[in-house]
């Protein structure tokens, strides 16, 4: 992976926690936008130097103002660019020029606004690209430190009294959702360390920033806010070295949905990738991806500081029977298992009144919510092996005695085992409590479960695995596809090299030879027509199947012929392929593909029309080593047909996740311009005897 | 549909508006539950009489009580019986006797608890039965109106100082979950008509509660939060009556995944149904089912006083890009559609300096949250016949000039199209001002976007298919499965008396017969014992396929015979069926079942192995009618296969609708002890050439 560019330390305080700052373009008039951050540095307690840079003006808000940015003496830190378009360029080359660490573009107008905009945005690439400055932006609201205090934003979010401090760090593509995140957050009581905007993201993108929120001793949790992703290796290491440190990295991203996905790229002129392959890239991270926005204040509490979970099991109280059963109907659905009371507390309530033990959830109802009871019952759940986590759901008493029904919960803050409380009514002076204590408290039956499963079931980065250098037979084969183009005999001749079993087959220059090549064969075979430049032989009328013999065989050979020539009379006809006839239990497909965002990505799913429409396949990145390619194999539904499923015979599984890791070795950058690879159908035979490859395709850059 | 016991008037106005009201076991100790009726009545100012019981005191907090029922002068409307146990059951009987219209009974204990609770439950029901007295419970927390105010109710909730009125109605299986959804409610500044916990319902369902709430004058939304189904007819009546009348009926169902199934039926005695012939009764029926908690607040003001929508296109219009992104990207996951703005719209924003008609996505944010142009924007897409529904996605304006934010948008309240504000920001004033002005307003993205699906999206009552009296032909093949037992052949005849096209085929009674058949029937055939003690006869040895010559077939029929022999010995064997082979473009599975919670339901899916993995079905109530069928075929995703898919044949859907109608109609009551039957597989052929059932059987309760 690649290594900053920049000292990260340097980087950082630049970043956030300059200590001088220019604001070119700033204004005087408290209406204009560019007149924000000025006030809100000054607002929210700057220590620092403000150095205001307006031509027309000595003296902006009570500060000096200079005319230019080289009449500033000694260093800056940071300069937040507040003007438009080409003023915009010229001043960060200016910027460049006078060796300014960072420099902030406040202005959209760029890649986010068609062709005119990408063309000033090169223009920025190139200034930044040539004289080594780091950009945040264009498009970017700005950056916020809580500790010490640096609001550099224009967001009129920030015109709130106080900004409340945190542990929690906030990159976000949208400039917008800054401001909603402050306020949702401070709602909650919650503040956060950091808060950028990364825009445009010319230079500094999400992931070098989340790298630098890793070494941030001020931050213990990275919170994204995702529309396209434009540095995935560097947000692959951050997330890697997060991990170790600790630090959860969630993230929310939209294009979930093809519109939103669509949309994400009109706003913010970013390529979309499929969001499957972004789930892949979060699982082989280490990144908690949440689906509701208000999750990504709500699961943090959890994640912080939490090793790895040891099961799913979840054990459940509560003094509301209604509330709690919404909270697990959504466990369960979110894929965690409840766990029922152990005896000593069945024992412990029996002589109280209260009888657990009879369904799964400890329902207090009769007991109220008497404080020592609830404590007993949490720390008998807490103390149990038979369960991974706890949850108390609380009912009315949240509501009215907050202080009562909160205090017995407090103590539980930060326990090693994951505890949490879901609320079931209106309850906001509780959760006030809850948060402030350190209990992860939520407002939401849905919230709460889709966080405790994150807790329970979030990836771990995955080790990357090791690519094997490729074989000289392998990067023949490439060459040859390379100056001839990739019929299926080429890609077959690939496919073989990197070890996947290939179909018996005998290419021939014309139809002469057909009675000679099925003896060599053997029957049954398949014959097709051999043609770089026809990608669909079967509607081409290229392919035969079935043929017993060779005198057939010859017959079909002539037939081919006449119609490819009639389907397709300007191609360039190299002969026919002899393919001996395979059967498997199963046919899978095998995709390979570069992936726009997240790079090489690998797909494994069911062969068939079938398959294709429950759109049934399992994404990873790609390499993949077997066990994770058995991994794929056990998420394909499809596959349960041969991977023991009633009295069905069993496929080899083995020598699948084999050819699947194989396969997937095209991931390595000696194969750079292959942009996709396919292969269908591959066929699962009975287990110990092995898969073999009928067709596949290559797709060069 | 069954008609009401009780004069509907009377028994509502008991119910919900006592001017009497006995409270039998009153304490005058504040510490205790059965202390809170008598104070939250007189604490919401019930201007009724209130009547507490008590052997052992005159006098109850400051009101004369009475030693006994009986000892009360005059009419009692409603008596909230606050004993446990057998004394319940006795003051039930007492108020039975002394003709109190309608008790309630708070204690638990009852069939949610076991054996024991559940034979006293039984004789609540005696009591009920036998009197006609109508009983609220047991284990109902209580029965509120806001207005005239009657806070009947153990429910601690009802602490509050001030118990806001509203105009929807919400009924409820958990009691505490009243309590949730009061604040939940009044933290949004939303209240209530009324408010009743039905409990475990052994008289007073939730069905025939909401019956009645349809004739409410101050009710025009009905709220169901629901942990089972025990009167679905009523609720169906209820629900279509609410239609017609405009008054939306939205529920919240417990049960979506199986371990809440399994906690709904521990926490409730109830029987659990499946989720998805849940979904098929409010489909039926037009109930808007809810998966969000919050939602059952959220989504009513969308939905009161809204004719059909049009379509399923919605506009967004918006001050943060994010924002909106989000709204729109769950809403794509919920099916709808995103319209973008007219061409009107798009001109008269252009001189303004705000470029629309890029995206889908109208975003003013360089406009900031000018009122006149927010105002203008909306009209202009309200008035657009290219949309069904207009959104706005607000931004920080909302929480830092609520007012400001806010002015714009609240002219649009009531709209003959829909329309809703999203809120970005945790914008409490905002929602309060838009709530209170009758704009649908929504703190997350996922809700609006909730509301908005079932606004545009939700089932409207289908007419009730009109079941044909059954033929002559079926009574006779039932008679004959009862009293001989439903063999495959026996079943067979029921289903082609039904209107099924069977495959042709004849019973013999030994295998001396099997040639003759042969030649009857027509190679090729399929050969199966016959045996009403043998379920799966392909296990036991009992079926040869692909015969095809009469020689083959009676060397296949001795070798069953040994087969079956051998496998069970001690079945009574009657002989074979010569079945035609038949082939198909697709097989499907017919099933009907009887369900405990929603009655008749026929199921359709595709078979095979992999339909069966992917559990790819449509799930109807019974009967349904072709057109029905047809919306069925086209919710299962795999018979895309014979709809038209590429380049495959079609096959004869219309026959598939017409056959799964005429299984349907196994709903008839003369029918009512066929529990559950299948067809599978029932074999799809080409366009044109019909459909054919191959095997079936039939289960008598």
């Amino acid at each position: 992976m690649s290594e900053p560019k920049s000292d990260p330390k340097k980087l950082f305080a630049a970043l956030f926690e300059p200590k001088r700052i220019a604001l070119i373009g700033a204004s005087a008039d408290p209406a204009k936008t560019t007149s924000r951050p000025q006030r809100f540095l000054r607002k929210h307690r700057f220590t620092g130097e403000i150095l205001p840079v307006n031509p027309s003006r000595s003296e902006i808000l009570g500060e000096m103002a200079y005319k230019d940015l080289a009449s500033i003496p000694g260093e800056i830190d940071h300069a937040y660019i507040l003007l438009n378009g080409a003023a915009a360029v010229a001043a960060l080359a200016e910027c460049a020029k006078r060796g300014v660490k960072v420099a902030s573009i406040l202005a959209g107008g760029f890649a986010d606004a068609g062709a005119a905009g990408a063309s000033l945005q090169d223009d920025l690439a190139r200034v930044v690209a040539e004289t080594g400055i780091r950009l945040v932006g264009p498009n970017s609201i700005g950056t916020v430190s809580t500790n010490p205090p640096v609001a550099l934003t224009a967001n009129a979010a920030f015109a709130v009294d106080k900004l409340r401090s945190g542990t929690w760090a906030l990159v976000s593509q949208s400039g917008s959702l800054i401001g909603a995140m402050l306020s949702r957050a401070d709602a909650r009581g919650i503040g956060f360390s950091r808060l950028i905007s990364v825009g445009n993201e010319v230079d500094l993108a999400v992931g070098e920033i989340a790298d630098l929120l890793v070494d941030d001793p001020r931050t213990d949790a990275i919170l994204l806010f995702m529309e396209t992703l434009r540095d995935g290796e560097r947000l692959a290491r951050a997330a890697r070295r997060a991990h170790a440190a600790g630090k959860p990295v969630i993230a929310y991203k939209l294009g979930r949905s093809s519109i939103g996905q669509e949309l994400a790229k009109s706003h913010t002129g970013a390529i979309a990738g499929s969001d499957a392959t972004f789930d892949a890239f979060c699982r082989r991270h280490g990144i908690a991806r949440v689906s509701m926005f208000e999750s990504l204040i709500d699961v943090p509490a959890l994640l912080v500081d939490r090793p790895p979970a040891t099961g799913k099991r979840v054990a459940v109280a509560t003094t509301t029977g209604g509330g709690a059963a919404m909270v697990v109907d959504n466990m369960a659905m979110a894929g965690l298992d409840i766990a029922g009371p152990p005896q000593a507390l069945v024992d412990w309530l029996k002589p109280l009144g209260i009888a657990a033990g009879e369904g799964k959830l400890v329902d207090l109802t009769l007991a109220g919510a008497k404080p020592e009871i609830v404590a007993g019952t949490i720390e008998r759940l807490l103390a149990d092996d038979g369960n991974d986590a706890v949850i108390f759901v609380v009912g009315s008493s949240a509501q009215f005695n907050p202080e009562l029904a909160v205090e017995p919960l407090l103590r539980f803050a930060r326990t090693p085992k994951p505890f949490a409380v879901s609320l079931t009514p209106t309850a906001e002076k509780s959760l006030a409590l809850l948060t402030a204590s350190g209990v992860p408290a939520f407002r939401h039956p849905e919230s709460c479960s889709e966080a405790m499963a994150l807790c329970l079931l979030r990836p771990v980065p995955q080790p990357l695995p090791a690519v094997a250098e490729p074989s000289r037979a392998s990067l023949d084969a490439l060459e040859a596809g390379r100056v001839n183009g990739f019929d299926e005999r080429r890609a077959a001749d690939l496919f073989a090299a990197l070890g996947v079993p290939m179909a018996k087959s005998l290419a021939i220059p014309d139809a002469k030879r057909v009675v000679a090549a099925v003896a060599e064969v053997g029957a049954p075979v398949v014959l097709k027509i051999l043609s770089a430049d026809i990608a669909h032989k079967t509607e081409a009328g290229g392919v035969a199947l079935g043929l017993m013999d060779g005198q057939s065989a010859a017959v079909a050979a002539r037939e081919i012929e006449r119609r490819v020539k009639a389907h397709s009379p300007d191609a360039t006809l190299d002969g026919f392929l002899i393919q001996k006839m395979e059967r498997g239990l199963a046919e899978v497909i095998l995709g390979f593909r570069r992936d726009p965002l997240v790079g090489p990505t690998i797909t494994v799913g069911l062969g068939g029309v079938l398959a294709e429409i429950y759109k049934d396949a399992s994404t990873r990145l790609a390499p993949v080593d077997a066990a994770e390619a058995r991994e794929m194999i056990g998420e394909v539904k499809g596959l349960a047909t041969v991977r023991g499923y009633r009295n069905l015979p069993k496929g080899d599984v083995a020598a699948l996740a084999r050819t699947i890791a194989a396969f997937s070795t095209l991931a390595h950058k000696e194969f750079a311009d292959v942009s996709e690879a396919e292969i269908n159908p591959l066929l699962v035979k009975h287990d110990g005897e092995g898969v073999v490859a009928v067709d596949g395709l290559v797709v060069l850059r």
